[in-house]
């Protein structure tokens, strides 16, 4: 009987090929004027967990459909793994910086260049591959199974949750699995230790009613865009700390994990060379490492005001808007850290203007068990296939659902990503590495033998 | 014989009607793509001139053209009056917030509403059909005329001094006079006492070579938003006043024009309502006029970083970028300005990123030179179209030419403006009033005559 791994191995091109299909579709999540692309996106997952051989669904939510797949056929006796992944992607923009267009996928120097390629609809597509290739080879999966591919991650998962709790029942498992992570460094396997949480805000600062001529009111109105940056100013300290009151009061020391970090391999030079800045920086007193995974930020996401085309445009701006977002760690929480800064933002609100402050989107932070069986099934599967143990490492990134996924179905969650470092998700050039693709569906495959052992 | 007055009286309605058709030509200096329509309006003027009875021509330049009229007819001995208008306006944007499309001009209310209603196509046409009205029913003028139209003025009049300096003998005047400017209230009529200079410059903050993920790497690298909002926040303290070293050294106190100012009609509530701001602001120790008139500004006039569009996107931005420009008042130096504010800048970034700061605009600061006769048949004249005497008012914003055509001509400059406050020049929804289209009419054809006796 031929195994799953040669059958992926026998099969990687046509993988390939299907998968650039799912990646020409622009389902962008965030733009209400992609709703059919996302629509698209859904079909098409679903289609593809069928011609894997599970029994598949696409599930209408208040929002964008989740697309559910379903294999019973291990016994009541065998664990059931739910297998979670996301069809929606980033928007684009800046659309001039890709070297390829966001929906034209394109193969160059060994990886796949596009929007989704490996956030999440890459890291995603392994999974449902690897089940065909149990399928296919022998008729069974080693466990029970069931896909959840959603909507809305890139947009806070806001209608997930609900879709969840109501379907506590069908989706009871044992484990969970996740591929929507990075690899700390190529060849080396990584399982996901921590995932920060996200509050997203939006603040606007509004002063004259309508744009001004700079000349003739310059001087005699507060400037909201002033006033904006003033506010901005006061978000953090000379060191790099997050001047909000009571910002830090609820953070989780964790000495333990911080010896862990300690431990890892990590180039600072190749970090920095990746971000393509002058310098790292941050808050003092933490490594790069420490204040990516261990330390809360607020992060300025986005600023507009005024006339910001090309040559001079005398204009005093009648509104400021920034897109401002706080990555939260344990044990904070995502809701009393967006009224700290929303109160910390009323409080610096120079006099002459007005401002409002929109919470957009919001996510717990989140820490690994690794004491589970799940954990030692993963750490054998990922030595299967990249040849060597896998190292456990942080993630600065949210994932919304991984917190939620532990408290309403019980299950341990695993997070078994095929990232690399400077894969542009969220930025122009988004790529994911072929050979992660290969090792990834092999890893795939043998997670669920592990599981089923 | 009919008068001029007679005739403009006898063809108000025409003349209406050629200045919108003037008023649907898009000439948008700041915009590239716009070129052949600043070249249309070029030739429409230049035509217009001719109609009236100049000699008419279309003069290159390096940039955009400049449209001639003369008329030499009134004699050596006769004084020479250049009237100096611009046929370029404004960017129209945001498009959306004008209640009828800004290049298709509407009547309502008893105003007309375009771009470029009253700067400065609306207020330049009313010189070219005085003289019109003049030559048609006398056959001559008081004066000789030079007409100069030029269509740079909104991105800095670059071009126009060079051209000034070439053709200095040819421009030779002992009067220029300028429709450029507001009346202080409705049945004001006003002469220009002051001009502020402007120094318009872009700031750009370069952080990462490219927009990052927020969370992958948020806290380990400066962001360039919220570099740019800390070294805008440190431009005012916080009693509104500039806080760039140096900046106020060079200010011309004078306490006579302060109490010019201070015998003002002006009534601040009304101001406010125009401005729609929820209440004023500006430099601690000064009223609203002289902080408009007297004292100079540094404001925000455009702020962009990031993702900006719906809602929430996880980016740490490469790059932010501000426009920011100084008004100036006597006797503070354009260069010197920018080379100040330059410097403040790069004392106050912070590191991990990179800073440039780039000068798009300059212009001096000016003061009018009541002692002239130019300034007793300015008055006259308007108290013929007004039935009042004219008050003297500053202008808070800038017509970089009006001190060089001073230094370079050796003439005294005369403002004399038909705006209103709230015409939002510069604005959505600019206009201009039908009742000073009127008046200014007979006032530019009554000036020909009191320069002429």
């Amino acid at each position: 009987m031929q195994s799953p791994h040669d059958y992926i191995d026998q099969n990687l091109e046509r993988f390939r090929a299907e998968l650039l299909d799912w990646l020409r579709i622009p389902s962008i999540s965030a733009r209400p004027e992609y709703a059919s692309d996302v629509r698209r996106a859904a079909e098409w997952a679903s289609r593809s967990l069928a011609d894997a051989g599970l029994n598949a669904s696409v599930e209408e939510t208040a929002g964008n459909s989740v697309v559910i797949g379903e294999w019973r056929g291990a016994g009541e006796s065998a664990p059931t793994v739910l297998i979670y992944g996301h069809y929606d992607v980033q928007p684009a923009e800046p659309l001039e910086l890709w070297t390829s267009p966001p929906f034209e996928p394109q193969i160059r120097d060994g990886r796949v260049y596009a929007r989704g390629a490996v956030d999440d609809k890459g890291q995603c597509f392994l999974h449902v591959k690897a089940i065909e290739a149990h399928l296919r080879t022998r008729g069974r999966l080693p466990v029970n199974v069931v896909v959840l591919i959603e909507g809305e991650e890139e947009v806070g998962s806001g209608n997930l949750l609900p879709f969840v709790r109501d379907n506590a029942s069908r989706l009871r498992a044992d484990a969970v699995v996740i591929s929507d992570t990075s690899m700390i460094a190529p060849n080396v396997p990584t399982i996901g230790a921590s995932l920060r949480g996200l509050v997203y805000t939006e603040i606007i600062v509004d002063g004259p009613a309508h744009d001004l001529h700079s000349g003739t009111y310059g001087g005699t109105v507060m400037n909201p865009a002033t006033a904006l940056a003033r506010i901005i100013a006061t978000f953090h300290d000379d060191d790099g700390r997050v001047a909000v009151d009571g910002f830090y009061d609820a953070v989780d020391p964790d000495e333990e994990y911080r010896r862990l970090i300690r431990g890892l391999p990590f180039d600072e030079a190749t970090y920095l060379a990746e971000t393509g800045a002058p310098a790292l920086a941050g808050e003092a007193g933490y490594s790069t490492l420490e204040r990516l995974w261990l330390r809360p930020t607020l992060e300025v996401n986005g600023l507009v005001s005024g006339y910001t085309g090309e040559g001079p445009k005398t204009v005093l701006p009648s509104r400021a808007l920034a897109k401002v977002s706080c990555r939260i760690v344990p044990n904070q929480d995502a809701d009393t850290i967006a009224e700290l800064l929303r109160a910390h933002v009323h409080r610096h609100v120079p006099p002459g203007v007005e401002v409002s402050v929109r919470v957009l989107q919001g996510g717990q932070p989140w820490r690994a068990r690794f004491d589970t069986p799940l954990y030692a099934a993963a750490a054998r599967a990922l030595e299967r296939a990249f040849g060597k143990a896998p190292v456990y490492a942080g993630e600065g990134g949210s994932i919304p659902i991984v917190p939620a996924f532990e408290e309403v179905l019980g299950a341990p969650v695993l997070l078994m990503g095929f990232a690399l470092p400077g894969s542009n998700t969220h930025a122009p050039d988004e790529w994911m590495s072929l050979d992660n693709f290969d090792r990834g569906l092999h890893a795939a495959a043998a997670l669920l033998d592990e599981i089923g052992h």
